[in-house]
């Protein structure tokens, strides 16, 4: 039917001259719809709109789904990485209301099995450990002395000077022996007093920990030094010491206030200067204390409510030996050693680090790198522990390289020297050398060289799967593994380590 | 001491003048390394080596934590994308380790609890529903004679034209309802028939399906006819009908082939004419169809294994009233509800009406656009169902807006007309009017005015905050909660579902 007036127009109108019928259901027919009803509005200029609304093209052209492979759009994908985020949340959302209905709150702060023995013996040696570094300062007092003293003899003879490189010779070695001596005694004691009196594996390893730290101050404050002496007794060779020692330059750094900043630094590499901020900010360095207390405790009660009900389950089926059972136990395990282990990181290296780094106005905070971004084992090793890094590669690969050993072997030895560590850190305060953390961090070698190729990868992909292959051995299977293990050791010389009864 | 010969090169040399020590466990030390120790290799043109492999000045300039905020470097994520990933996939195998354990195997071919008469009265509804289009056809097809008719009579006087309006009014009364019945009929005859006699609410829920399928494409027939009716009896208004329906103008579209081509092709908005593909590519077909085989295949598993046990388990705590139960129900269900629509989006819109369309060389395959990344449910909602998101643009909102209706209120008619469907859809396969989907479908209007604000955010983070906010009020909570509520009914009525003993 012909309604002129409503068609010359492209305003809307809405006068309807045919009756709707009541039994459609969708909005009934009309003649008057007049605006166009394209996909697009139409602008001025642009195709003008149809004066029918039902008959607008919205298959007009050729397209691909945004899925199919032909499709040349890129697609994002960023609302599945939010869905992911969300899921991994509802899920351990769901586990701890499955915790908390299966067992209730295992969170006792009075059953902690603390003996006073171990409080006071842990006491006294976090007191006397650091004494091992004022015997080291008072070595290198003297060995600084015998060099002076030997520097000021300058003219000289070759036969005095043959002598002099004797007498130096034989006071070097009384040197490094005492130095010998003296980091022995100082790891040795700990371990000793340790495996044998202190109780508690928490105090045990904290104790454990100091003496390893220490240990490792000393021994780069002693090579350190060496070497400096070398380079002071040798000017004349063109030692190119760093420009940053300039200012403080052998013997000048023998003082105690040095070894001090030394030992209170967080660093385990030895240097006369190092670089310094201007002033400490306080509101940094308590927002980080902040960050490490409240991690602390998110550790202490993901441990005590969580995983320990894992790791006593998993007992019985480790007996019963049933595959899938003790498969979905590690599994289960894995998540929340995953949290612990992140949290655990982001505590000491982030949070605690940096506070110390602030309030000793330390300069280089580069603690870690992004060693989540590793495409291979040894990517990581280079970057998630920055100092323990630096001291392996300054004191030990570095040296034995330049001694004319390979690479390869230099990293063997330095892996040894970690494996030995991490057994003592571990295997001393549980009271079981299990060789687990030795065999773990040796087994870390075979590994690097099976990922070394996903490291060259330049494409993405190759470099994911390596990123995979690094999440899977180490944080899913290989720790997880490791705590099981000690945890079953644990339990077969003691019994029970939270409230709940077995 | 002096060792000028090897000091004067910078070449690597290997004479040890210092006896090592046997008990310094680390590198023994030597005086000897002669390379540098420094961090960076020295190229030429830098920095020369010192001599010292001891005392490299590692930390030499200052140096941000990554994670710190005062870091300027963008740090990459991407390792912890890959772990969630892994840790995803992680805690589902350890889940299905579970299912399995506690279990053992529920898929039982045979348990399926189907009747002949299902599948006959299935059959029949499948064959006889589609005639309901060529009733339409017929109907159109005496409704273009008329219209030829009418316009076969060029010269007319303004009596004749009024007398022809007038008749012409009453034709399209008649015509339209008889429309209105035929199609009222399709849905009323198949939901009944469905309702009162077929018990599986996989074969009625299928048959349901084709009959609104069905119903729709019947209604945009009408009304796309009508409109290009009108458009045929008024050319001197200009219609401005779309370019691509030149090569078929009304009424030369109506013919059986047309309306064949229409009954089939993947869309539910009717044109004369729609862009097609040059040729068909049956691996393309072949390929799609077994994605969608697979995926359908993986769905029917995953509900007999994993959904099936969680939905029975629930039953009991529902009744219990236990509400951390419930929740901690829904959440374990919500993970599975989640993964089985994935996969059924995939299989039907991605793989099943892709192979539609390619052998029926349909041209605009866009059935969906990247509605994972939807801002808002209104983005949502127009994203993840294109072939009802255009039926419902432009038979029913558009021609709303054009009689003067506001956007909100012609909104407010599509849900309500949606929301019919949907409790058609799932209501009376499962034979429980629990309005469940009907009021889903309703508040999903308040849900689009409240995230409205997120869609317009530019930045990433309000438009994650708002893409986080629809996949948690639908997918995480919305659907699990709709299939929960439609399961209880069930149980109610009828009893267990798969082989899993009460």
């Amino acid at each position: 039917m012909a309604r002129t007036e409503a068609l010359t127009t492209a305003r809307e109108q809405s006068t309807q001259t045919v009756e709707t019928h009541a039994d459609a259901p969708a909005a009934a027919p009309t003649g008057s719809s007049n605006k166009d009803a394209d996909k697009s509005p139409a602008p001025s200029g642009k195709k003008p709109r149809s004066l029918y609304r039902h008959v607008a093209a919205y298959h007009s052209e050729m397209r691909h789904s945004s899925l199919s492979r032909e499709s040349d759009e890129t697609i994002s994908f960023l609302g599945f990485r939010n869905l992911m985020v969300l899921v991994l949340v509802a899920m351990n959302l769901r586990l701890i209301i499955e915790n908390f209905m299966k067992y209730g709150v295992l969170i006792c702060i009075k059953c902690h099995d603390y003996r006073k023995q171990d409080l006071v013996l842990g006491s006294i040696l976090f007191a006397l450990v650091p004494c091992h570094l004022f015997v080291a300062y008072l070595v290198e007092l003297s060995a600084a002395a015998s060099a002076k003293q030997t520097v000021g003899h300058q003219k000289r003879t070759a036969e005095e000077k043959e002598h002099d490189q004797q007498r130096f010779r034989s006071t070097w070695r009384y040197t490094a022996f005492i130095h010998t001596i003296n980091a022995t005694l100082c790891l040795a004691v700990t371990s000793f007093v340790v495996y044998f009196y202190i109780h508690h594996p928490g105090i045990g390893t904290l104790c454990q920990l100091h003496a390893i730290i220490v240990w490792l101050k000393n021994c780069s404050y002693a090579f350190t030094n060496r070497d400096l002496r070398l380079a002071f007794l040798n000017p004349s060779a063109n030692p190119n010491l760093p420009a940053i020692y300039a200012t403080c330059p052998y013997p000048r750094n023998i003082t105690l206030n040095n070894l001090a900043y030394f030992w209170m630094a967080p660093t385990l590499v030895y240097q006369p200067v190092y670089p310094r901020t201007p002033s400490i900010r306080w509101p940094f360095v308590f927002k980080r204390l902040g960050e490490f207390v409240v991690l602390s405790v998110f550790i202490w009660l993901l441990s005590a409510q969580y995983a320990a009900p894992v790791l006593r389950n998993s007992i019985e089926k480790i007996a019963m030996l049933d595959i899938a059972s003790i498969l979905e136990r590690v599994m289960k395990l894995s998540t929340i050693s995953l949290i612990i282990w992140l949290a655990g990181f982001f505590a000491l290296f982030q949070a605690l680090l940096n506070a110390l780094a602030e309030v000793m106005r330390f300069g280089d905070r580069e603690f870690y790198t992004d060693w989540w971004n590793s495409s291979s084992l040894g990517v990581y090793w280079r970057s998630w522990n920055r100092p323990v890094y630096l001291f392996m590669k300054r004191h030990v690969f570095s040296p034995l390289v330049g001694r004319g050993w390979s690479p390869l072997a230099a990293s063997g030895m330095v892996f040894t020297l970690s494996a030995i560590l991490h057994e003592m850190l571990v295997g001393i305060p549980t009271h079981n050398f299990i060789g687990v953390a030795f065999f773990g961090m040796m087994f870390q070698l075979p590994l690097i060289m099976l990922t070394v190729p996903f490291e060259k990868k330049r494409d993405p992909l190759g470099k994911t799967i390596g990123n995979c292959i690094f999440w899977v051995s180490f944080c899913l299977v290989g720790q997880p593994l490791g705590a099981l293990l000690y945890f079953f050791a644990w339990q077969a010389k003691y019994g029970s380590v939270s409230r709940v009864s077995p």
